[in-house]
Protein backbone atom coordinates (compact mmCIF):
# COMPACT_ATOMS: atom_id res chain seq x y z
CA UNK A 1 0.00 0.00 0.00
CA UNK A 2 2.73 2.71 0.60
CA UNK A 3 3.92 2.59 -2.90
CA UNK A 4 0.31 2.50 -4.25
CA UNK A 5 -0.36 5.47 -1.93
CA UNK A 6 2.93 7.33 -3.03
CA UNK A 7 2.49 6.58 -6.44
CA UNK A 8 -1.01 8.22 -6.38
CA UNK A 9 -0.04 11.35 -4.90
CA UNK A 10 2.32 11.83 -6.76
CA UNK A 11 0.24 10.82 -10.72
CA UNK A 12 -2.23 13.45 -8.92
CA UNK A 13 0.70 15.93 -8.39
CA UNK A 14 -0.76 16.08 -4.75
CA UNK A 15 1.67 18.08 -3.10
CA UNK A 16 4.50 20.38 -4.77
CA UNK A 17 8.11 19.73 -3.17
CA UNK A 18 8.50 21.97 0.12
CA UNK A 19 4.69 21.42 0.69
CA UNK A 20 3.96 21.56 4.55
CA UNK A 21 0.82 19.34 4.92
CA UNK A 22 -1.40 18.91 8.14
CA UNK A 23 -3.42 16.35 8.09
CA UNK A 24 -6.97 16.15 10.26
CA UNK A 25 -6.71 13.90 12.86
CA UNK A 26 -9.53 12.26 14.14
CA UNK A 27 -7.86 9.19 15.63
CA UNK A 28 -10.02 6.54 13.67
CA UNK A 29 -8.76 4.37 10.53
CA UNK A 30 -8.68 6.55 7.81
CA UNK A 31 -6.75 9.01 9.26
CA UNK A 32 -4.41 7.29 11.41
CA UNK A 33 -3.34 5.10 7.73
CA UNK A 34 -3.63 8.66 6.11
CA UNK A 35 -0.86 10.34 8.62
CA UNK A 36 0.78 6.98 8.82
CA UNK A 37 1.65 6.68 4.89
CA UNK A 38 2.16 10.57 4.42
CA UNK A 39 4.59 10.53 7.36
CA UNK A 40 6.06 7.09 5.58
CA UNK A 41 6.84 9.09 2.38
CA UNK A 42 7.06 12.52 3.39
CA UNK A 43 11.09 12.52 2.20
CA UNK A 44 10.94 11.18 -1.02
CA UNK A 45 8.27 13.35 -1.31
CA UNK A 46 9.72 16.71 -0.17
CA UNK A 47 6.93 17.43 2.33
CA UNK A 48 6.50 18.34 5.86
CA UNK A 49 4.35 16.84 7.63
CA UNK A 50 1.70 17.84 11.23
CA UNK A 51 -1.44 16.93 12.59
CA UNK A 52 -4.57 18.81 14.07
CA UNK A 53 -7.28 17.19 16.21
CA UNK A 54 -10.64 18.24 17.44
CA UNK A 55 -12.05 17.26 20.10
CA UNK A 56 -16.02 17.35 19.18
CA UNK A 57 -16.99 17.20 22.73
CA UNK A 58 -20.16 14.59 21.60
CA UNK A 59 -19.55 11.28 23.48
CA UNK A 60 -17.81 10.55 26.91
CA UNK A 61 -15.07 8.34 24.98
CA UNK A 62 -13.70 11.56 23.27
CA UNK A 63 -11.44 12.58 26.03
CA UNK A 64 -9.72 8.79 25.65
CA UNK A 65 -9.65 9.38 21.73
CA UNK A 66 -7.66 12.98 22.24
CA UNK A 67 -5.31 10.82 24.57
CA UNK A 68 -4.81 8.23 21.61
CA UNK A 69 -3.82 10.92 19.05
CA UNK A 70 -1.49 12.39 21.01
CA UNK A 71 0.44 9.04 21.75
CA UNK A 72 0.19 8.23 18.49
CA UNK A 73 1.66 11.81 16.95
CA UNK A 74 4.45 11.40 19.97
CA UNK A 75 5.22 8.04 18.81
CA UNK A 76 5.48 9.36 14.63
CA UNK A 77 7.55 12.16 15.99
CA UNK A 78 4.49 14.13 14.09
CA UNK A 79 3.45 17.75 15.98
CA UNK A 80 -0.01 17.81 17.24
CA UNK A 81 -2.11 20.97 17.48
CA UNK A 82 -5.31 19.65 19.52
CA UNK A 83 -8.43 21.70 19.79
CA UNK A 84 -11.89 21.63 21.63
CA UNK A 85 -15.61 22.58 20.12
CA UNK A 86 -19.01 21.93 22.45
CA UNK A 87 -19.94 20.68 19.05
CA UNK A 88 -23.97 19.76 20.20
CA UNK A 89 -23.85 23.55 21.64
CA UNK A 90 -22.97 24.65 18.13
CA UNK A 91 -25.44 22.93 16.27
CA UNK A 92 -28.35 23.40 18.74
CA UNK A 93 -27.34 27.35 18.13
CA UNK A 94 -27.00 27.21 14.56
CA UNK A 95 -30.83 25.16 14.43
CA UNK A 96 -28.92 22.55 12.16
CA UNK A 97 -28.26 19.18 12.41
CA UNK A 98 -25.12 17.66 14.43
CA UNK A 99 -23.25 16.27 11.01
CA UNK A 100 -23.26 19.55 9.34
CA UNK A 101 -22.12 21.53 13.14
CA UNK A 102 -19.28 19.28 13.29
CA UNK A 103 -18.20 19.35 9.64
CA UNK A 104 -17.95 23.41 9.85
CA UNK A 105 -16.25 22.94 13.65
CA UNK A 106 -13.54 20.67 12.22
CA UNK A 107 -13.05 23.11 8.85
CA UNK A 108 -12.71 26.59 10.83
CA UNK A 109 -10.16 24.64 13.47
CA UNK A 110 -7.65 22.69 10.33
CA UNK A 111 -8.05 26.44 8.64
CA UNK A 112 -7.19 28.14 11.74
CA UNK A 113 -4.15 25.79 12.93
CA UNK A 114 -2.98 25.71 8.98
CA UNK A 115 -2.30 29.49 8.49
CA UNK A 116 -1.54 30.41 11.99
CA UNK A 117 1.67 27.26 11.16
CA UNK A 118 2.47 27.92 7.76
CA UNK A 119 0.56 24.77 6.11
CA UNK A 120 -0.13 25.28 2.93
CA UNK A 121 -2.45 21.82 2.52
CA UNK A 122 -4.62 20.26 4.55
CA UNK A 123 -5.12 16.47 4.39
CA UNK A 124 -8.53 14.40 4.45
CA UNK A 125 -8.97 10.42 5.40
CA UNK A 126 -11.74 10.29 2.98
CA UNK A 127 -11.84 7.63 1.19
CA UNK A 128 -14.02 5.62 -2.24
CA UNK A 129 -16.72 4.33 0.19
CA UNK A 130 -16.96 7.61 1.59
CA UNK A 131 -17.77 9.06 -1.93
CA UNK A 132 -20.08 6.67 -3.16
CA UNK A 133 -22.02 7.33 0.53
CA UNK A 134 -21.73 11.35 -0.65
CA UNK A 135 -22.69 10.64 -4.08
CA UNK A 136 -25.88 8.81 -2.92
CA UNK A 137 -26.72 11.23 -0.39
CA UNK A 138 -26.52 13.90 -2.82
CA UNK A 139 -28.42 11.73 -5.59
CA UNK A 140 -31.36 11.44 -2.89
CA UNK A 141 -31.56 15.30 -2.36
CA UNK A 142 -32.09 15.76 -6.17
CA UNK A 143 -28.85 17.93 -6.76
CA UNK A 144 -27.72 18.06 -9.99
CA UNK A 145 -24.36 16.97 -12.30
CA UNK A 146 -22.04 19.53 -10.10
CA UNK A 147 -23.22 17.91 -7.28
CA UNK A 148 -22.98 14.63 -8.12
CA UNK A 149 -19.54 14.81 -8.36
CA UNK A 150 -19.51 15.00 -4.76
CA UNK A 151 -15.70 15.17 -3.03
CA UNK A 152 -12.53 16.47 -5.02
CA UNK A 153 -9.18 14.83 -4.69
CA UNK A 154 -8.21 18.54 -4.76
CA UNK A 155 -9.99 21.73 -3.74
CA UNK A 156 -8.26 25.02 -2.68
CA UNK A 157 -6.33 23.68 0.02
CA UNK A 158 -8.07 20.43 0.86
CA UNK A 159 -6.56 17.38 -0.39
CA UNK A 160 -8.29 14.09 -0.18
CA UNK A 161 -5.12 11.38 -1.11
CA UNK A 162 -7.15 8.09 -0.31
CA UNK A 163 -10.08 8.82 -2.10
CA UNK A 164 -9.37 5.98 -4.69
CA UNK A 165 -8.93 3.55 -1.71
CA UNK A 166 -11.15 1.05 -0.50
CA UNK A 167 -12.41 1.58 3.31
CA UNK A 168 -11.53 -2.55 3.12
CA UNK A 169 -8.16 -1.62 1.57
CA UNK A 170 -7.16 0.40 3.94
CA UNK A 171 -8.35 -1.71 7.14
CA UNK A 172 -5.81 -4.10 5.70
CA UNK A 173 -3.37 -1.67 5.34
CA UNK A 174 -3.39 -1.00 9.44
CA UNK A 175 -4.07 -4.60 10.18
CA UNK A 176 -1.05 -5.65 8.21
CA UNK A 177 1.21 -3.19 10.04
CA UNK A 178 -0.26 -3.67 13.00
CA UNK A 179 -1.61 -0.41 13.70
CA UNK A 180 -4.15 0.85 16.84
CA UNK A 181 -6.79 3.45 16.07
CA UNK A 182 -10.16 4.05 17.72
CA UNK A 183 -13.52 4.08 16.49
CA UNK A 184 -13.69 7.32 14.50
CA UNK A 185 -16.07 9.58 16.33
CA UNK A 186 -17.34 10.87 13.26
CA UNK A 187 -19.59 7.48 13.19
CA UNK A 188 -21.16 8.03 16.06
CA UNK A 189 -22.10 11.28 14.62
CA UNK A 190 -23.18 10.17 11.15
CA UNK A 191 -26.71 11.75 10.89
CA UNK A 192 -29.73 9.50 10.63
CA UNK A 193 -29.75 10.07 6.63
CA UNK A 194 -26.17 9.18 6.01
CA UNK A 195 -26.04 6.02 8.61
CA UNK A 196 -29.18 4.48 6.07
CA UNK A 197 -27.09 5.24 3.30
CA UNK A 198 -24.19 3.18 4.48
CA UNK A 199 -26.29 0.30 6.23
CA UNK A 200 -29.21 -0.21 4.03
CA UNK A 201 -28.51 1.52 0.49
CA UNK A 202 -25.15 0.47 -0.45
CA UNK A 203 -25.71 -3.07 1.01
CA UNK A 204 -28.76 -3.30 -1.26
CA UNK A 205 -26.95 -1.78 -4.34
CA UNK A 206 -23.93 -4.54 -3.92
CA UNK A 207 -26.15 -7.26 -4.39
CA UNK A 208 -26.65 -5.81 -8.18
CA UNK A 209 -23.01 -4.92 -8.24
CA UNK A 210 -20.25 -5.60 -5.74
CA UNK A 211 -17.99 -3.30 -7.59
CA UNK A 212 -20.79 -0.57 -7.11
CA UNK A 213 -17.98 1.71 -4.87
CA UNK A 214 -15.92 1.41 -7.29
CA UNK A 215 -18.08 2.53 -10.53
CA UNK A 216 -19.45 5.44 -8.26
CA UNK A 217 -15.69 6.37 -7.33
CA UNK A 218 -15.26 6.80 -10.71
CA UNK A 219 -17.95 8.45 -12.01
CA UNK A 220 -17.61 11.02 -9.25
CA UNK A 221 -13.96 11.89 -10.76
CA UNK A 222 -15.77 11.88 -14.53
CA UNK A 223 -17.83 14.70 -13.16
CA UNK A 224 -15.48 16.35 -11.36
CA UNK A 225 -13.78 16.47 -14.32
CA UNK A 226 -16.52 17.81 -16.89
CA UNK A 227 -17.16 19.95 -13.98
CA UNK A 228 -13.66 21.88 -14.20
CA UNK A 229 -14.41 22.32 -18.18
CA UNK A 230 -17.28 24.04 -17.05
CA UNK A 231 -16.02 26.40 -14.67
CA UNK A 232 -13.46 27.45 -17.54
CA UNK A 233 -15.71 27.57 -20.26
CA UNK A 234 -18.08 29.92 -18.10
CA UNK A 235 -15.59 32.13 -16.71
CA UNK A 236 -14.62 32.78 -20.09
CA UNK A 237 -18.07 33.63 -21.45
CA UNK A 238 -19.19 35.65 -18.25
CA UNK A 239 -15.74 37.98 -18.96
CA UNK A 240 -17.58 37.97 -22.54
CA UNK A 241 -21.30 38.26 -22.09
CA UNK A 242 -21.33 39.71 -18.12
CA UNK A 243 -20.85 43.07 -17.12
CA UNK A 244 -21.10 44.79 -13.74
CA UNK A 245 -23.07 47.99 -14.02
CA UNK A 246 -24.43 50.39 -11.10
CA UNK A 247 -24.18 47.29 -8.27
CA UNK A 248 -25.74 44.53 -10.93
CA UNK A 249 -24.32 42.24 -13.12
CA UNK A 250 -25.97 42.69 -16.85
CA UNK A 251 -26.20 39.54 -19.19
CA UNK A 252 -26.36 40.13 -22.73
CA UNK A 253 -29.53 38.23 -23.57
CA UNK A 254 -29.08 38.12 -27.40
CA UNK A 255 -25.79 36.63 -26.84
CA UNK A 256 -27.20 34.48 -24.49
CA UNK A 257 -29.49 32.97 -26.52
CA UNK A 258 -26.83 32.13 -29.20
CA UNK A 259 -25.67 29.50 -26.69
CA UNK A 260 -25.98 26.51 -26.18
CA UNK A 261 -28.11 25.53 -23.72
CA UNK A 262 -26.03 23.60 -21.49
CA UNK A 263 -23.53 26.43 -21.40
CA UNK A 264 -26.78 28.91 -20.91
CA UNK A 265 -27.64 27.03 -17.53
CA UNK A 266 -24.17 26.71 -16.24
CA UNK A 267 -23.72 30.74 -17.45
CA UNK A 268 -26.48 31.55 -15.13
CA UNK A 269 -25.64 29.61 -12.15
CA UNK A 270 -22.34 31.46 -11.82
CA UNK A 271 -23.65 34.66 -12.54
CA UNK A 272 -26.42 34.04 -9.59
CA UNK A 273 -23.42 32.88 -7.64
CA UNK A 274 -21.35 35.72 -8.35
CA UNK A 275 -24.17 37.52 -7.11
CA UNK A 276 -24.80 35.67 -4.09
CA UNK A 277 -21.68 34.35 -3.01
CA UNK A 278 -23.11 30.99 -3.03
CA UNK A 279 -26.04 28.51 -4.56
CA UNK A 280 -27.61 27.88 -1.07
CA UNK A 281 -31.53 27.77 -1.52
CA UNK A 282 -30.53 27.91 -5.55
CA UNK A 283 -32.26 25.04 -7.00
CA UNK A 284 -32.60 23.69 -10.65
CA UNK A 285 -36.27 24.79 -11.01
CA UNK A 286 -34.49 28.43 -10.43
CA UNK A 287 -31.93 27.89 -12.97
CA UNK A 288 -34.87 27.19 -15.42
CA UNK A 289 -37.39 29.87 -14.33
CA UNK A 290 -34.23 32.42 -15.53
CA UNK A 291 -33.44 30.58 -18.39
CA UNK A 292 -37.15 30.74 -19.63
CA UNK A 293 -37.52 34.20 -18.94
CA UNK A 294 -33.91 35.01 -21.38
CA UNK B 1 -54.34 15.99 -18.58
CA UNK B 2 -54.86 16.25 -21.99
CA UNK B 3 -53.88 20.58 -22.37
CA UNK B 4 -50.90 19.39 -20.78
CA UNK B 5 -49.93 16.92 -22.90
CA UNK B 6 -50.39 19.08 -25.92
CA UNK B 7 -48.78 21.71 -24.34
CA UNK B 8 -45.56 19.31 -23.15
CA UNK B 9 -45.62 18.29 -26.68
CA UNK B 10 -45.85 22.36 -28.11
CA UNK B 11 -42.93 23.12 -26.09
CA UNK B 12 -40.63 20.69 -26.67
CA UNK B 13 -41.72 20.93 -30.42
CA UNK B 14 -41.70 17.01 -30.46
CA UNK B 15 -43.51 17.40 -34.09
CA UNK B 16 -43.56 19.18 -37.05
CA UNK B 17 -47.09 20.37 -38.35
CA UNK B 18 -47.78 17.17 -41.14
CA UNK B 19 -45.93 14.88 -39.34
CA UNK B 20 -47.15 11.15 -39.14
CA UNK B 21 -46.94 9.83 -35.99
CA UNK B 22 -46.68 5.61 -35.33
CA UNK B 23 -47.45 4.81 -31.87
CA UNK B 24 -46.20 1.62 -30.47
CA UNK B 25 -49.03 0.13 -28.99
CA UNK B 26 -48.65 -2.76 -26.33
CA UNK B 27 -52.16 -2.00 -25.00
CA UNK B 28 -50.83 -1.50 -21.58
CA UNK B 29 -52.11 1.80 -19.51
CA UNK B 30 -49.00 3.73 -20.80
CA UNK B 31 -49.19 3.55 -24.39
CA UNK B 32 -53.49 3.44 -24.24
CA UNK B 33 -52.88 6.74 -22.59
CA UNK B 34 -50.03 7.86 -25.07
CA UNK B 35 -52.46 6.74 -28.24
CA UNK B 36 -55.71 8.78 -26.54
CA UNK B 37 -53.90 11.46 -25.54
CA UNK B 38 -52.30 11.83 -29.07
CA UNK B 39 -55.50 11.07 -30.89
CA UNK B 40 -57.33 13.83 -29.06
CA UNK B 41 -55.17 16.93 -30.00
CA UNK B 42 -53.94 15.23 -33.56
CA UNK B 43 -55.90 18.58 -35.47
CA UNK B 44 -54.37 20.78 -33.45
CA UNK B 45 -51.26 19.91 -33.77
CA UNK B 46 -51.74 18.86 -37.39
CA UNK B 47 -50.43 14.81 -37.02
CA UNK B 48 -51.83 11.86 -38.32
CA UNK B 49 -51.70 9.15 -35.74
CA UNK B 50 -51.75 5.35 -36.27
CA UNK B 51 -50.79 2.22 -34.12
CA UNK B 52 -48.56 -1.06 -34.30
CA UNK B 53 -48.67 -3.65 -32.11
CA UNK B 54 -45.91 -7.03 -31.84
CA UNK B 55 -47.41 -10.10 -30.35
CA UNK B 56 -44.63 -11.20 -27.95
CA UNK B 57 -45.14 -14.65 -28.13
CA UNK B 58 -44.51 -14.61 -24.50
CA UNK B 59 -47.61 -15.54 -22.64
CA UNK B 60 -50.98 -17.48 -23.03
CA UNK B 61 -52.82 -13.82 -22.79
CA UNK B 62 -50.70 -11.91 -26.00
CA UNK B 63 -53.28 -13.01 -28.26
CA UNK B 64 -55.67 -11.84 -26.04
CA UNK B 65 -54.10 -8.85 -25.97
CA UNK B 66 -53.89 -8.13 -29.57
CA UNK B 67 -57.79 -9.06 -29.72
CA UNK B 68 -57.66 -5.88 -27.19
CA UNK B 69 -55.94 -3.56 -29.28
CA UNK B 70 -56.89 -4.27 -32.18
CA UNK B 71 -60.95 -3.25 -30.71
CA UNK B 72 -59.49 -0.10 -29.17
CA UNK B 73 -58.17 0.85 -32.07
CA UNK B 74 -61.15 0.36 -34.45
CA UNK B 75 -63.05 2.29 -31.21
CA UNK B 76 -60.50 5.47 -31.97
CA UNK B 77 -60.81 4.42 -36.01
CA UNK B 78 -56.92 4.74 -35.53
CA UNK B 79 -55.26 1.95 -38.85
CA UNK B 80 -53.25 -0.53 -36.63
CA UNK B 81 -50.43 -2.82 -37.98
CA UNK B 82 -50.15 -6.02 -36.04
CA UNK B 83 -47.26 -8.11 -35.69
CA UNK B 84 -46.07 -11.61 -34.55
CA UNK B 85 -42.79 -12.49 -33.45
CA UNK B 86 -41.45 -15.55 -30.81
CA UNK B 87 -39.55 -13.59 -28.89
CA UNK B 88 -38.40 -16.33 -26.48
CA UNK B 89 -36.78 -18.06 -29.82
CA UNK B 90 -34.87 -14.99 -30.72
CA UNK B 91 -33.60 -14.55 -27.08
CA UNK B 92 -31.93 -18.42 -27.61
CA UNK B 93 -30.98 -17.93 -30.76
CA UNK B 94 -28.86 -14.28 -30.02
CA UNK B 95 -28.04 -16.20 -26.41
CA UNK B 96 -29.15 -12.90 -24.89
CA UNK B 97 -31.62 -11.57 -22.26
CA UNK B 98 -35.97 -11.72 -23.13
CA UNK B 99 -35.67 -7.47 -22.09
CA UNK B 100 -33.54 -7.48 -25.01
CA UNK B 101 -34.68 -9.68 -27.44
CA UNK B 102 -38.37 -7.81 -27.14
CA UNK B 103 -36.60 -4.51 -27.23
CA UNK B 104 -35.05 -5.27 -30.57
CA UNK B 105 -37.99 -6.86 -31.89
CA UNK B 106 -40.26 -4.04 -30.90
CA UNK B 107 -37.79 -1.31 -32.46
CA UNK B 108 -37.85 -3.71 -35.68
CA UNK B 109 -41.18 -3.99 -36.12
CA UNK B 110 -42.01 -0.39 -35.58
CA UNK B 111 -39.02 0.83 -37.79
CA UNK B 112 -40.28 -1.79 -40.46
CA UNK B 113 -43.56 -0.18 -40.12
CA UNK B 114 -43.13 3.49 -40.05
CA UNK B 115 -40.63 3.17 -43.36
CA UNK B 116 -43.31 1.24 -45.45
CA UNK B 117 -45.94 3.27 -44.48
CA UNK B 118 -44.42 6.64 -44.56
CA UNK B 119 -44.75 7.28 -40.80
CA UNK B 120 -41.84 10.26 -39.87
CA UNK B 121 -41.99 9.54 -36.13
CA UNK B 122 -42.11 6.82 -33.66
CA UNK B 123 -44.01 7.53 -30.28
CA UNK B 124 -43.66 5.60 -27.47
CA UNK B 125 -45.14 5.23 -23.68
CA UNK B 126 -42.27 5.23 -21.44
CA UNK B 127 -43.10 7.97 -18.80
CA UNK B 128 -40.88 9.29 -15.66
CA UNK B 129 -41.13 6.07 -13.45
CA UNK B 130 -39.41 4.25 -16.62
CA UNK B 131 -36.58 7.08 -16.49
CA UNK B 132 -35.96 6.80 -13.01
CA UNK B 133 -35.37 2.95 -13.44
CA UNK B 134 -33.60 3.43 -16.55
CA UNK B 135 -30.74 5.76 -14.64
CA UNK B 136 -31.01 3.14 -11.60
CA UNK B 137 -30.35 0.40 -13.75
CA UNK B 138 -27.28 1.90 -15.82
CA UNK B 139 -25.87 3.51 -12.37
CA UNK B 140 -25.50 -0.27 -10.80
CA UNK B 141 -23.93 -1.08 -14.34
CA UNK B 142 -21.10 1.36 -14.10
CA UNK B 143 -22.40 3.78 -16.64
CA UNK B 144 -20.83 7.20 -17.19
CA UNK B 145 -22.60 10.66 -17.73
CA UNK B 146 -23.86 9.87 -20.56
CA UNK B 147 -24.96 6.77 -20.31
CA UNK B 148 -26.85 7.91 -17.27
CA UNK B 149 -28.63 10.32 -18.93
CA UNK B 150 -30.73 7.45 -20.03
CA UNK B 151 -33.96 8.05 -22.52
CA UNK B 152 -34.23 11.09 -24.47
CA UNK B 153 -37.27 12.69 -24.90
CA UNK B 154 -37.12 12.96 -28.60
CA UNK B 155 -34.05 10.82 -30.51
CA UNK B 156 -33.79 10.42 -34.09
CA UNK B 157 -37.25 9.41 -35.15
CA UNK B 158 -38.61 7.84 -31.41
CA UNK B 159 -39.96 10.46 -29.11
CA UNK B 160 -41.28 9.68 -25.94
CA UNK B 161 -44.34 12.48 -25.49
CA UNK B 162 -45.01 10.86 -21.63
CA UNK B 163 -41.26 11.54 -20.05
CA UNK B 164 -42.46 14.10 -17.74
CA UNK B 165 -45.36 12.52 -16.82
CA UNK B 166 -45.76 9.87 -13.86
CA UNK B 167 -47.10 6.54 -14.31
CA UNK B 168 -49.47 7.56 -10.92
CA UNK B 169 -50.53 10.66 -13.63
CA UNK B 170 -51.35 8.21 -16.12
CA UNK B 171 -53.21 5.84 -14.28
CA UNK B 172 -55.52 9.23 -13.02
CA UNK B 173 -55.97 9.62 -16.39
CA UNK B 174 -56.74 6.09 -17.50
CA UNK B 175 -59.49 6.14 -14.72
CA UNK B 176 -60.71 9.55 -15.28
CA UNK B 177 -61.25 8.96 -18.54
CA UNK B 178 -63.29 5.38 -17.90
CA UNK B 179 -60.07 3.69 -20.21
CA UNK B 180 -59.77 -0.08 -20.56
CA UNK B 181 -55.85 -2.02 -20.70
CA UNK B 182 -54.33 -5.05 -20.38
CA UNK B 183 -51.91 -5.42 -17.68
CA UNK B 184 -48.67 -4.49 -19.81
CA UNK B 185 -46.61 -8.01 -21.36
CA UNK B 186 -43.72 -6.29 -21.06
CA UNK B 187 -43.90 -5.83 -17.14
CA UNK B 188 -43.82 -9.87 -17.18
CA UNK B 189 -40.40 -9.97 -19.71
CA UNK B 190 -39.01 -7.60 -17.23
CA UNK B 191 -35.72 -8.89 -16.54
CA UNK B 192 -34.62 -9.75 -12.59
CA UNK B 193 -32.77 -7.03 -12.27
CA UNK B 194 -35.17 -4.30 -13.68
CA UNK B 195 -37.66 -6.08 -11.14
CA UNK B 196 -35.63 -5.67 -8.48
CA UNK B 197 -35.02 -1.83 -9.02
CA UNK B 198 -38.58 -1.46 -9.27
CA UNK B 199 -39.56 -3.28 -6.37
CA UNK B 200 -36.41 -2.96 -4.02
CA UNK B 201 -34.44 0.11 -5.13
CA UNK B 202 -36.95 2.91 -5.69
CA UNK B 203 -39.64 1.81 -2.64
CA UNK B 204 -36.16 1.90 -0.36
CA UNK B 205 -35.36 5.59 -2.32
CA UNK B 206 -38.82 6.43 -1.49
CA UNK B 207 -37.93 6.52 2.10
CA UNK B 208 -35.29 9.15 1.62
CA UNK B 209 -36.94 11.05 -0.72
CA UNK B 210 -41.03 10.68 -2.18
CA UNK B 211 -39.70 13.15 -5.41
CA UNK B 212 -37.33 10.82 -6.06
CA UNK B 213 -38.23 10.20 -9.64
CA UNK B 214 -39.20 13.69 -10.21
CA UNK B 215 -35.36 14.38 -8.95
CA UNK B 216 -34.17 11.88 -10.97
CA UNK B 217 -36.13 12.29 -14.13
CA UNK B 218 -34.68 16.05 -14.39
CA UNK B 219 -30.90 15.01 -13.46
CA UNK B 220 -31.69 12.82 -16.93
CA UNK B 221 -33.13 16.04 -18.69
CA UNK B 222 -29.99 17.74 -17.60
CA UNK B 223 -27.42 15.33 -18.61
CA UNK B 224 -28.79 14.80 -22.03
CA UNK B 225 -29.05 18.87 -22.47
CA UNK B 226 -25.07 18.50 -21.65
CA UNK B 227 -24.68 15.26 -23.53
CA UNK B 228 -25.55 17.14 -26.36
CA UNK B 229 -23.37 20.03 -25.86
CA UNK B 230 -20.98 17.43 -25.72
CA UNK B 231 -21.98 15.97 -28.95
CA UNK B 232 -21.54 19.53 -30.62
CA UNK B 233 -18.41 20.37 -29.24
CA UNK B 234 -16.71 16.94 -30.22
CA UNK B 235 -17.91 17.03 -33.75
CA UNK B 236 -16.39 20.26 -33.99
CA UNK B 237 -13.22 19.12 -32.80
CA UNK B 238 -12.88 16.27 -34.62
CA UNK B 239 -13.15 18.11 -37.74
CA UNK B 240 -10.57 20.07 -36.94
CA UNK B 241 -8.14 17.67 -34.92
CA UNK B 242 -9.02 14.03 -36.92
CA UNK B 243 -8.39 12.80 -40.66
CA UNK B 244 -9.13 9.94 -42.26
CA UNK B 245 -5.60 8.38 -43.99
CA UNK B 246 -5.03 4.79 -45.13
CA UNK B 247 -8.56 3.55 -43.92
CA UNK B 248 -7.37 4.53 -40.31
CA UNK B 249 -8.17 7.64 -38.20
CA UNK B 250 -5.62 9.88 -37.45
CA UNK B 251 -5.39 12.63 -34.25
CA UNK B 252 -2.72 15.54 -34.00
CA UNK B 253 -1.18 14.19 -30.57
CA UNK B 254 -0.35 17.83 -29.38
CA UNK B 255 -3.22 19.75 -30.30
CA UNK B 256 -5.33 16.66 -28.36
CA UNK B 257 -2.73 17.32 -25.31
CA UNK B 258 -3.84 21.48 -25.64
CA UNK B 259 -7.49 20.07 -24.79
CA UNK B 260 -9.06 20.10 -21.78
CA UNK B 261 -9.07 16.39 -20.16
CA UNK B 262 -13.06 16.37 -19.94
CA UNK B 263 -13.43 17.18 -23.75
CA UNK B 264 -9.83 14.76 -25.12
CA UNK B 265 -12.13 11.84 -23.31
CA UNK B 266 -15.05 13.36 -25.21
CA UNK B 267 -13.20 13.21 -28.42
CA UNK B 268 -11.49 9.77 -27.70
CA UNK B 269 -14.87 8.16 -27.29
CA UNK B 270 -16.21 9.70 -30.17
CA UNK B 271 -13.57 9.05 -32.31
CA UNK B 272 -13.79 5.16 -31.34
CA UNK B 273 -17.48 4.96 -31.86
CA UNK B 274 -16.77 6.32 -35.51
CA UNK B 275 -13.99 3.63 -35.44
CA UNK B 276 -16.12 0.79 -34.54
CA UNK B 277 -19.21 1.91 -35.40
CA UNK B 278 -20.79 1.73 -31.79
CA UNK B 279 -19.29 1.75 -27.92
CA UNK B 280 -20.24 -1.70 -26.92
CA UNK B 281 -18.07 -3.25 -24.77
CA UNK B 282 -15.82 0.26 -24.33
CA UNK B 283 -15.43 1.28 -20.52
CA UNK B 284 -14.37 3.97 -18.99
CA UNK B 285 -11.04 2.43 -18.29
CA UNK B 286 -10.72 1.97 -21.92
CA UNK B 287 -11.15 5.58 -22.64
CA UNK B 288 -8.81 6.30 -19.61
CA UNK B 289 -6.04 3.62 -21.28
CA UNK B 290 -6.34 5.49 -24.60
CA UNK B 291 -6.38 8.57 -22.76
CA UNK B 292 -2.80 7.74 -20.85
CA UNK B 293 -1.21 6.44 -23.78
CA UNK B 294 -1.57 10.09 -25.88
Amino acid sequence: MDKLFRKTVERHALFPRGARVLVGLSGGADSVALLTLLHGCRHALGVDVGAAHLDHGMRAESAGDAAFVSRFCASLGVPLWSGFENVPVRAKKAGGGLEEAARLARREFLEKVASENGFSHIALGHHRDDQAETFLHRLLRGAGASGLAAMAMRRGAYVRPLLHFSRRQILAYLAEEDLAYVEDASNDSLEFTRNRIRHQVLPLLHTFNPQIEEHLGRLCGRLAVEEDYWDAVVAQERERLAHRFEGGLWLDRGECLKLHPALRRSLIRGVLEELRGDLRGISSSHLESVDSLL
